[in-house]
């Protein structure tokens, strides 16, 4: 690969980069040129290949492999729950942003989750449209049972992945498995060898807290398991625990120590307890890491994994200068439709200073608009909104107002990456001229809102028909609301109740007759202006519990389940909301009844 | 001072430290004994000394100073503008917490700036109630007159300081500045020795952009600036554009090669753009920092600065382990109310997988508790949620229910950190009675709701009265608001709308006549239960702009103004929420007129 690096003497964040492209590959372009105002020439461009995908090898020294495990480590975030759907669109996502790894969940901690990584196997593991497959991978625990379950969910992927762990620090290995430093050793040799004689010539393996095991030991397990035919070495920080230099010294140390490390691919994944798992992803993979794990928005279990877009960004602003010469095959404009997909099926926020995706990042949400376009000269700015798939509101394309017709409609909702037909289009039809009737300026905004709220909602059990309130702080809030169920039976319930919003729950509750809990209850207008669309986010948790097992720990949680409203009424939004949540939770308890092996005895069984 | 560092063989995260204490000096304890489950002791204990404060001198080299700029570069984000009173709560709460300096605004931006550092010089400067007393600083460009203006408002404080900066990259220099390297050298020389001149024998200097510089020129404008005086000289990562390796080479670099440097602090200044922040910030602590400026909840311009929770959470959890045994004298028992108070001032949600503060950082959120506690034990655990100041809801103290008295209220809120009397306790008690009387189970977090509503809320222009609501889907909604003016007057208005928020919000506007444009909009459960508190939060825009100067690019803001209110009903909750924010734009607009000269002319008249 020839390389031109042009760098002007005038400022470092100028700077032309160009390489040639091999035609046979898959090239990734982001080219951005640009004039600004005070006379500089401003150019980003990459024209980089993805070097072929082989288990275990690189093919380019400089290139590292994203890992996304926003599927299953994101997962497990406290409520963000996705159904099944839901996952298949993140996943559709994945490869359209170009990691090369997709974790698509833990097959055997729950059906549901089975299913999931089954359907992304077959769809996302075998579609070629990006101009590569990505891998997909499954989560299992070293015993047979979790290792077949991956292996019978991801075989139908071109590239399947297993990827199974064990702890290896001695609190660990002490009090959680109650086994010998043998025993763990042995586990993991023969599970790995299980999971290549089943025909998976693609195995990663995890010591699981590796950053507070005994070095000698960690070369060690890691040594027996190449043996046994690993072909990645994930190194967890599953504490969030390290600091940079420490991460990358471990890293360099495995990569100096480990006898017949050279085969294999080293991987980082670094927790965020202490706010520095890019930092130490970064550091990992100077030392030597061609593997990074990640997810989008940095969510996942307390303070979440490192995230994607800043690894990425980091990588892709000064890899060149500072890191190495190393890159990836991400399409960063694919960044911001991807963080705002996952924002609104897990319901975990992202904080308006979120590096890289937070609102305030490129100060461009509408209202700061001016304010942003004043900060954002040379000066200041060192990644350009367009990089990351930042559109400028509204600044071009199709605008629609309330005489548009579907065909307008369908068009701008792909022009925003949505591509929806037949009933899906028909819904949002009528709910899109429901608002246009009331609002002058329909946004881009608008448009997504309703389109999370109409078109990803999960199964429908409960529709809502009509809502009618009276509240205020001279009398008891009443609510009168209309539901209508899978054979289309009406059941209108009224209820007074705090306020209109309780008020109308609890008329809902007396016709769906499930008892849940409301653990979270969120709003946020979608656009600036008093008639703005609410969207609404409520957090639910059923009086039965949903218990799955968590993939790191191997301990049980409990499922909550999340449901979207919007609405330009704020109660109507709340109740949209809530009954998509009872909905997300009354398929999820079908799918669970056909489920009937309980999880939790396995390690244990496994061993005895 | 003797140091016994006991660390056990079992596990890296169980020590025992000790330091001892001299009596004539504050000391900061940090007891949190505990046994844990599994059989291993748990103890982290440091009594460490707060060296005395000397401008520029460090009395025991691992001791690293904490300067906070909340409330100057936080408050510069776009929506988080706060009332003078809300200023002297977050500087009181710093205080608190035990940061050594706390930079309390840019005094030449706008009157309300200067009259609030001003007020947090004469009470926060002179408290020494915690053992210390913290230095107020005040921003300002390199001109005489913002240099006045700093000086005029901090020098009522026992400790006080001047800050003042200008951009040494050949990019601000040549296109902001159009100033010649000679030019710039000159002013920055010229204007600390101002500084010193009027008395201040504490002055900050900051070198703009310093991480894009050209090194020699910052070697020697820092060695100038040594000489005329300057006592501190900051560091800026502009923006957020350095990797940990790199930020930390140019502190040590400017360590190595400024003459003069031995005789000053060096101090660092993170942006956050690439989400390197924390790292970068450690990075130069390591490299010979001994000043860290960080942010509560890491708030500041676009994705922010350094956060002040995870910068002092990792140097107490790995300093004596991988951070050169630094310390510093910040109390972090109290960074869990310092960053909800900064997030319900400023309105910068923090997201919950945020490091350290985050609501799943713990995972401690109400639901999640269970799973909460199953995860943290010692396996994972590195710190406990008592370090942060983080109680588990209601689990001890003073229980409150609808017949608790006034007394039991003032008790009970005293004991969740707010010491309240007279008009302030009267009202919050009647608000207590009328949730009391429809909610079983007053939490903590319902308390703290109210009292920021009732109690935290801007100069009183407008007061709900009453209001009433009809709405649905089936109808138009019609909202009947009654406001009450400082006068006593009663107003009442009614108005359709497209939803309930948006009919009343309408009502108001006839009432209250002033045009405004609403930004943002949302609203959040307090506890978890259906009849839960409701919260909300509005972001407001005046027709008529209210500008101020940005500290740090010198460029014109648009002052946008927040509101939050409380209720169980959503609707009575949002209306008290757009109160709030137009009693603060009415506040501020009556302060501004009492200012007259215009600000942006002025680096020029002073260069002229």
């Amino acid at each position: 690969m020839s390389s031109l690096c042009a760098n002007s003497a005038f400022s470092q964040s100028t700077n032309v980069s160009l390489q040639s492209k091999n035609p046979l590959l898959h090239a990734i372009f982001n080219f951005t040129p640009s004039i600004k105002k005070q006379g500089s020439l401003f150019i980003r461009c990459s024209i980089r290949r993805r070097p072929e995908y082989v288990p275990g090898k690189i093919s380019d020294p400089k290139y590292v492999r994203i890992f996304d495990t926003t599927l299953r480590d994101g997962e497990q975030s406290p409520g963000a729950t996705m159904t099944t759907k839901e996952k298949l669109d993140v996943a559709r996502q994945l490869a359209k942003l170009g990691v090369d790894i997709i974790e698509a969940g833990f097959p055997a901690s729950s059906e549901a989750d089975f299913e999931a990584v089954k359907l992304i196997a077959e769809e996302i593991g075998n579609n070629d449209e990006e101009g590569y497959v990505p891998v997909i991978c499954g989560l299992s625990r070293c015993n047979k049972r979790d290792i077949d379950k991956a292996w019978d969910a991801v075989k139908y992927a071109k590239k399947p992945r297993v990827h199974t762990f064990i702890a290896t620090s001695e609190i660990h290995m002490k009090y959680k498995l109650k086994m010998s430093r043998e025993e763990v050793v042995e586990k993991a040799r023969s599970m790995v060898a299980y999971a290549r004689s089943l025909g998976c010539d693609d195995v990663e393996f995890s010591p699981e807290d590796a950053g507070r095991s005994e070095r000698e030991f960690l070369y060690h397990i890691l040594e027996e398991v190449i043996k046994a035919g690993a072909t990645t070495l994930n190194i967890p920080d599953t504490v969030g625990y390290t600091v940079p230099s420490e991460f990358g010294q471990l890293i360099a140390d495995i990569k100096a120590n480990t006898p017949g490390i050279e085969n294999v691919i080293i991987s980082t994944h670094c927790q965020n307890d202490l706010g520095l798992s890019t930092a130490n992803t970064l550091a990992g993979a100077c030392a030597g890491a061609r593997q990074l794990e990640v997810t989008i928005n940095g969510i996942g279990e307390r303070a979440g994994n490192a995230s994607l877009e800043e690894v990425v960004m980091a990588l892709k602003c000064r890899g060149e200068q500072v890191l190495g010469g190393l890159y990836t095959g991400v399409n960063t404009q694919h960044i911001i439709p991807s963080s705002k997909m996952v924002e609104e099926y897990t319901g975990l926020q992202v904080q308006p200073h979120k590096a890289i995706v937070g609102a305030n990042a490129f100060a461009h949400e509408s209202g700061i608009h001016q304010d942003g376009m004043l900060k954002h000269k040379d000066t200041y700015e060192i990644i350009s909104p367009e990089d990351i798939g930042l559109s400028r509101a509204n600044e071009a394309g199709i605008v629609l107002g309330k005489l548009s017709g579907r065909h307008a409609l369908k068009s701008k909702m792909f022009e925003l990456g949505y591509d929806i037909d037949g009933k899906e289009l028909e819904d949002l039809f009528w709910r899109f001229k429901s608002v246009a009737e009331k609002k002058k300026k329909i946004t881009d905004d608008d448009l997504i809102a309703l389109m999370s709220d109409e078109v990803f909602q999960p199964q429908v059990v409960w529709k809502l028909g009509d809502v009618q309130i009276t509240c205020g702080s001279l009398g008891l809030s009443t609510a009168t609301v209309k539901l209508i169920n899978t054979d289309g039976q009406e059941h209108i319930a009224c209820s007074v109740g705090t306020g209109p919003v309780d008020a109308a729950y609890k008329a809902v509750d007396l016709i769906v007759k499930v008892p849940v809990t409301l653990l979270e209850y969120s709003m946020n207008a979608v656009t600036e202006g008093i008639d703005a669309i609410a969207s609404t986010r409520v957090l639910i948790r059923g009086e039965v519990d949903h218990n799955v097992t968590n993939g790191s720990t191997g301990q049980t949680l409990h499922r909550t389940f999340s449901g979207t409203g919007a609405d330009m009424d704020v109660v109507i939004s709340s109740v949209r909301a809530y009954i998509g949540a009872l909905n997300k939770m009354l398929s999820f308890e079908e799918l669970v009844s056909r489920y009937n092996k309980p999880e939790d005895s396995v390690v244990v069984d496994d061993k005895a």
